[in-house]
Parts: structure tokens; C-alpha cells; sequence
């Protein structure tokens, strides 16, 4: 039988080891998205097969995929008629750039008051390594309640292209009665909190292209059209002044919020959402607060663009191409496949003779929301009470789990979202941390909740 | 006295040797915005140097200034009463990307066919060798029947910034009687042409900040605007459907044209554009020929603009800045102040306050006209004559040439305008070429020039 508060004396008398191993781990540049840290995605995923094998996990194997490789092992000794939880997270990055904006080292990381900052150090390897610890701190002074298995993908920062299939040919090694999501976070250290429903994702690349090569501005220019400017008129045109989406059909599957939900979901003030962003004017949709703007409400954004001459100086080209990273934050139940219907059919109509566009679908997610009401819940409820001495709260969040919805859909398993990053951990930007004295209530709170799981 | 015919078979006898010691001058990269090539800068100073002193000119110098420094030379053995020709070219080339779309190296020149590839061969090295070259062959045979003065700078591509200060500094050593400008072209190799006007410049870099970092575009998109998407509006706004400009008071001092100017100027047909461009439609305003839009009528380009992740993949990220090069080419009698209040009251209007805004003032340029009915029109006219066979047609050009305007200003001298590239010569793009027959000719009608305008 699992002893609660062995393992708990352990994880404390554990602290040191334990950051020391996280900071080894975090060192590891393993950004999926750039072909150069192929090698690193491979030592990342061993860093964790390491880990499996020192607590006693078998079946431990880096398996393939068609992209970057997924991590399994499995601790199956609570017996058959004990609960199984599938543990999912993502040992992958995003990249560190703009670099020059960074006060440390992205994968050098640095403690700092009480956060520790690196590249990944929230998203997620810092929710990775709580629940490993916690799991190392119950083998190492007794047992586990419940079976464990781990699936560790190496893809999520690029939109988990090849899980899908993963999943699907590895559906009986993968069965489970929950998924137990650490990819998440709660709404600041002294408010612990269950997301049950998250954004969808359609994520696409536009390309614009003029004339053959780039042109003399000054011998061309009035002769021949600007993709550039194409492309800003293009954009300019689908979304409003206030943030509301022009694109035909957009809003058609869009779920109303009920006055029950909106009454019940945690409302963070609009100076706190300035205080997270850094940003001194908020934006969005009239007649919704901030949090149901970011959160229960879609969006379009622009995440990258770029075109002609981009360095120091003045040069006067009139440039041959565009291209902008375009991408829509989905909610219940909008689908990706018809917001690329939309966006094409946008661009056929909007897009000038003068120049010939692609649309590359780049990823997609459906959105998700969870049930609410179950056993996995109220563990986790019980338990974030315990360590944090206030009950949690249950929100919405704004980002994308892409295996949420796939665990659903091939797995027939809701996901507890259960992770304990802070929304000013800087996820995706520069100085990423994670805030210490969540990481070792993390571990206190994954050691309760496999105990009240279990039980 | 000059010995035409001597000069003349000089030249066709060195061939070789000229085409070598050009190979030799394109060789060198010396591309003035990149601060990697300022060594390179000072060889490609120093390579005139040599060919001037080798031909016998006095007081040549490398000349200082707050940027790149100026070459000069002077070959006064005319006398007193002999006219003086200042010779202006600038020795810096645009820079080289994007490098993945040239057939061979930008500073290793090949030859296909009649053509020799390589940036700066056509703009504006070729030029200024071809005019070197002839002066050589008069000197080497005869000698020349009037002054000569180079003022051969390394900051054009810059848009000239220490140009002026230069000149006024200098203003006895450069006192001359006309400005020979070799940074021209010709229509086709068959249509020789002498450029009458010049469009100016006024280039703008606009920066927008919006939150303090780049943030997660799940976790603040709906909460925060986003700086591309407002550069687009701002940029899709400044200009209508047909390339007329919206910036309030943009065309207040254009000068209008009179019916007999545009049946004067030579216009090209649509499908000499389109060739030239390779674009496959034409743009601009209504009501105006191509020709005169792209040289009679000013216009308003992005020449660059970047903004988030602009890598491989999909990077979820709500960038916090975005930036655009922006430019205008003007036509008499706009003036480059004038045209930056109007850009700046359009962004004072129009950029929201969700972001902040600033505009930078990077290069400009008037525009000027030239006197036709004058002894130096006439002597380059009869010298192309001689040369092609056929009249030379007079035309006015789309691109800026900094220097003219100054010397106007600050010497009170007219320029000629005779250079031998060509209109699709990949001026400021890749795979740059000059048509190695317009480079012989070209000599041919340097020589023939000298002669005349000294006769």
C-alpha cells in the first residue's frame, strides 16, 4: 500500500537532488521545431528513459514515430483491478528566439528569487519532472495505489502531428482509464486550479507571390504590385477593428456561452490580465470580459510575417514575395477543417490578379472541454486543497492540448488537466520560468492525488 | 590633341584585358549597409586608386568621410581654358540576398552567353570601368581635350548619407562645368538613351511595439492586439486598390503632366514591362501609361517588413513588435520633409492605442529634372548616334540618384546621365548581370563624348 506521508518526508528531504536532476534536464535544447536539435531531441527522451528505469518502470522504450520519438514505460504492479492513469507531457521546446532579449542563457538555466528561469522550465519540463519525483518519492518508500503508464511525445510545440497515429497503432499498450495532463496551470501561487476546457488550433502559412524576383523599387515601383502590401490588405481584412473575426462562417459553430457558465467561470480583473501580458491596453470583442475573450471565445492572430529586405539599412526592393503565419484560437465546436474552408474561400476572393497565394495547413486541434463531475476530479480537487489550504478553482484555458482531444477521440478517456505553471511563466517568449514553490507543491500535489485516486 | 580613331583601337585591341581587370573589380564584395564589409569597402576604394594612377591622374586619394570614404582623382592637363567633367560613381553594391535564388556566386562573375553575371555589374561597376577604360585609351594613344575629375563614393546604396557634407567640404577641389553621371541606362540594346529626370526618394523604417515581450498566442490571444496585424492595417490603409496613395497632402506638390511632355517622353508598351518585370499583370493608378507611373508618378512601396516567428514550423506566439520598410518615390516638385509630416500624421491619426509607434527617417532624395538643350546633351547624343547607329531617344527615369540633386544644389552643375545598363539588368536583385556588348559600346561612346564635348 502506498504510505502518503513517507513519500511526502521524501520529496522534502529530496529538494536539492531533485532540482539538480530538473536542471540537467532543462539544459537539454530539445526544440522540435528546428531540424539542427535533432540529437537533442534524442538525448531529452533519454534523459526521461533514465529516470523510468531508476524508479522501476518496465516496458521503458524511446519508440518512433514519423517525426521526433515518443517516450512509454509503464508501473503496473497496482494489479488489474486497479486503476490505470496514462501520464501525458511533452519533453519538446519552443525555440529561444528573439535570443538578444533573454537575461540568461535559455538552456543555461538560472535561479532567480524563487523562479527558476530556462526554456521549457514550465512548458513542461518543470511538470514532467514534479510528477516523476512524486512517483519516485511513493516506489522509493512504499508503492503505488494505481497502475502508471508514461507517454512523453517529442512533437507538441509543432502541433503533435504524428501522436495521432501513434496512438492509434499503440491503442491496447495505451489503454488507461484517465489521462492525467501536467501540460497546464494554475491561476497564480495561492490559486490552485483544474482547467476543464481548452481552445482549439488552426494554424496555416500564406504565401504571396509577385512578380518572378525581387524588383528595383525605383525603376518598377508604379509599374508593378507589392506583395507586401498585398498581404497587408489581406490581413487587414479579417479581422475588424475590435478583434472580431470577418471571415465568412467563422463564428457559425460557436457554442454560446450559457449565463450559468459565465457565472461559474473564474474571471481574472483586467489589471491582472495587464499585469500577465505586460501590455498597457487591452483588446478584443465588445460585450465579453478579458478572461472569456482569451479563453471561451475564438480569435485570429498573426504570429509571424515577413517579406523583402529585413536587415540594417535601406534597400530599395520591391520584394517578389510575403508570407504570414496565420493562426485561429478555436472554442466548442468550431472545427479546423471548416475554418480552412473559411480562410480559402477569404483569400479566393480577396487575393488581387496580381499576385498567386498558397495556404499551407501548418496544424490543427479541436477544442475540448471535459467532464467535470468525476471521481479524477475530485481527487485532484481534494488534493490541491490539501497542499495549497484553499479549494481550486475550475477554469477555462485559452492555449491547445492537441492529445486532449485525440485521448478522447481514440482513446474514449477524458484528460485531468493538472499542471502547475503560472500564467506569467513567459511560455513561448523569452525568460520562461517556473515559479520554484509551485514545482514542490506540484510533487506534493501529484502524491496526494495518486493516493485519493487510488483509493 | 585627342586622337579619336588611336582611342578607339585601343580599346578594341584590350578587350581581354579590360574584361579581366573587371572581373577583378566585381570580385570584391563591398556592399555598404553590411557592417561585415567594411574591409572589403576599402578595396574596392583601392582597386580605383590603382587603374587611376596607372593612367596617370594627380592627387588621387582615398577621402574620408562619416561613412564609407570617397575616391578622387584629377587629370587637369587640359588647361585653364579646357572645360571640366566631373565623373560621379559610387564603388558600394547592394547586398547579395537572398543568396538561394542566384545561378552563380554574386562575387564569382560568369559569363552566359553575351551576359556577365554578378552583383554591381550593371550597377554600377561596369560604368565606371567602362569610363575608366576610356579614358585610358585616349590617355595611352593621345590624351583627352578637356578636365577630368572622379568622385567615385561608397554609400549610394545607403542612400548617400555623407554625401553632401562631402561636397560641401570639397566644393573648390570638385568645381567642374558638369556632372557626368554614369549610374544609367539605356531602353534596350538598341535604343540608346539619355535620362532627362530622376524620381527622388523618401525611405521610412516603422516600428511598433505592443506588450512588453512576445507572449503565447493561447494563453493572451482575445486579451491583447497584436502589432502585425495593426502594421497591416496601417500599411493597407496608406495606399487604395490601384496604388494611388492615401497620405493626406501626398500629391499636393506633384507637378502635373503637360500633354506636351507626355507626348514627348518615350513609353514603353505594357509587354515590355511585363518582360522586364516578369510580372504577369501590371498595377498602378488610373489614367497614367506605365511608362509615366513608373518614372512621372510617385509611388509608395513596402520594400521590407518582418514581424514574430518568420522560421520553419509553427510557433504559437503573439509577437510584440512589428516593423516595416516603407518608401516613396517623388517626382518634381515633392519634397522629402514634406512627405515625412504627411507619413507621420497618418500614423498620429491612425495607429491605435494599443501599440506604441516610432518612424524612422532612413534615406532621401529629391527629385530632379535636367536641362535638355545644352552642349553636354548634345555632344552624348551625338556620340550614341555614332555609336548604335540610331538617335538616342530622351527619357525620364523611376529610380533616384542622390547625387544629382546635391551637385545641382551645392556645385550648381547639370548631370549627364550616361550609363549602358539595361532595364532588366536584375539591378538590387539576384542574378545581376550587365550585357557585355553594352559594356564595349559603352567605351566606345565615353571616348566619343570626351572628343566631342571637348571639340
Amino acid at each position: 500500500m502506498a504510505d502518503l506521508e513517507s513519500a511526502l518526508a521524501y520529496a522534502r528531504d529530496h529538494q536539492k537532488d531533485f532540482l539538480e536532476e530538473f536542471i540537467s534536464f532543462l539544459r537539454i535544447p530539445s526544440v522540435s521545431t528546428l531540424p539542427d536539435h535533432k540529437d537533442d531531441m534524442y538525448r531529452a527522451a533519454d534523459w526521461i528513459i533514465k529516470q523510468l528505469e531508476s524508479i522501476g518502470f518496465e516496458s521503458v522504450a524511446v519508440m518512433p514515430t514519423g517525426g521526433h520519438p515518443v517516450v512509454y514505460g509503464e508501473w503496473m504492479k497496482a494489479g488489474e483491478d486497479a486503476p490505470t492513469i496514462l501520464f501525458y507531457g511533452h519533453y519538446d521546446v519552443q525555440p529561444p528566439d528573439p535570443l538578444e532579449l533573454w537575461l540568461s542563457e535559455p538552456f543555461e538555466p538560472q535561479l532567480r528569487g524563487d523562479d527558476l528561469f530556462a526554456r521549457g522550465a514550465s512548458d513542461m519540463k518543470g511538470q514532467i519532472v514534479a510528477h516523476l519525483k512524486a512517483v519516485e518519492s511513493l516506489l522509493r518508500t512504499s508503492s503505488l495505489p494505481i497502475n502508471m503508464k508514461y507517454l512523453i511525445e517529442g512533437e507538441e510545440e509543432i502541433g503533435s502531428p504524428n501522436l495521432g497515429d501513434f496512438i492509434t497503432e499503440n491503442e491496447n499498450l495505451l489503454s488507461c482509464d484517465l489521462c492525467l495532463n501536467g501540460d497546464s496551470n494554475i491561476l497564480a501561487p495561492d490559486k490552485p486550479a483544474i482547467t476543464f476546457a481548452l481552445r482549439g488550433l488552426a494554424y496555416f502559412e500564406i504565401r504571396l507571390q509577385g512578380a518572378a524576383g525581387d524588383l528595383h523599387s525605383g525603376t518598377f515601383g508604379g509599374a508593378v504590385d507589392n506583395p507586401a502590401i498585398v498581404l497587408c490588405k489581406l490581413i487587414a481584412g479579417m479581422r475588424d477593428e475590435t478583434g472580431r473575426v470577418n471571415l465568412l462562417g467563422f463564428y457559425d459553430d460557436v457554442r454560446p456561452l450559457s449565463e450559468r457558465e459565465r457565472s461559474e467561470m473564474v474571471s481574472m480583473p483586467d489589471e491582472w490580465w495587464m499585469e500577465q501580458s505586460g501590455a498597457s491596453v487591452l483588446f478584443g470583442e465588445q460585450g465579453f470580459t478579458t478572461t472569456e475573450r482569451a479563453t471561451a471565445r475564438p480569435t485570429l492572430d498573426v504570429n509571424g510575417m515577413i517579406s523583402g529586405f529585413t536587415g540594417k539599412g535601406s534597400k530599395t526592393v520591391l520584394p517578389a514575395q510575403a508570407m504570414a503565419k496565420i493562426s485561429m484560437r478555436l472554442v466548442p465546436d468550431q472545427k479546423p477543417e471548416r475554418i480552412k474552408d473559411s480562410l480559402e474561400a477569404y483569400l479566393e476572393a480577396n487575393a488581387p490578379p496580381t499576385v498567386t497565394w498558397e495556404l499551407e495547413d501548418m496544424a490543427s486541434s479541436p477544442p475540448a472541454i471535459v467532464e467535470r463531475d468525476s471521481d479524477a476530479v475530485h481527487a485532484a480537487s481534494r488534493a490541491l486543497e490539501a497542499v495549497w489550504g484553499v479549494k481550486p478553482v475550475f477554469q477555462r484555458q485559452g492555449g491547445t492540448v492537441p492529445v486532449v482531444g485525440l485521448v478522447q477521440e481514440l482513446l474514449g478517456v477524458d484528460s485531468l488537466m493538472l499542471g502547475f505553471g503560472l500564467p506569467d511563466d513567459n511560455l513561448h517568449a523569452p525568460n520562461e520560468k517556473l515559479h520554484l514553490p509551485n514545482f514542490w507543491r506540484g510533487i506534493e500535489t501529484y502524491i496526494r492525488f495518486t493516493c485519493e485516486f487510488g483509493s
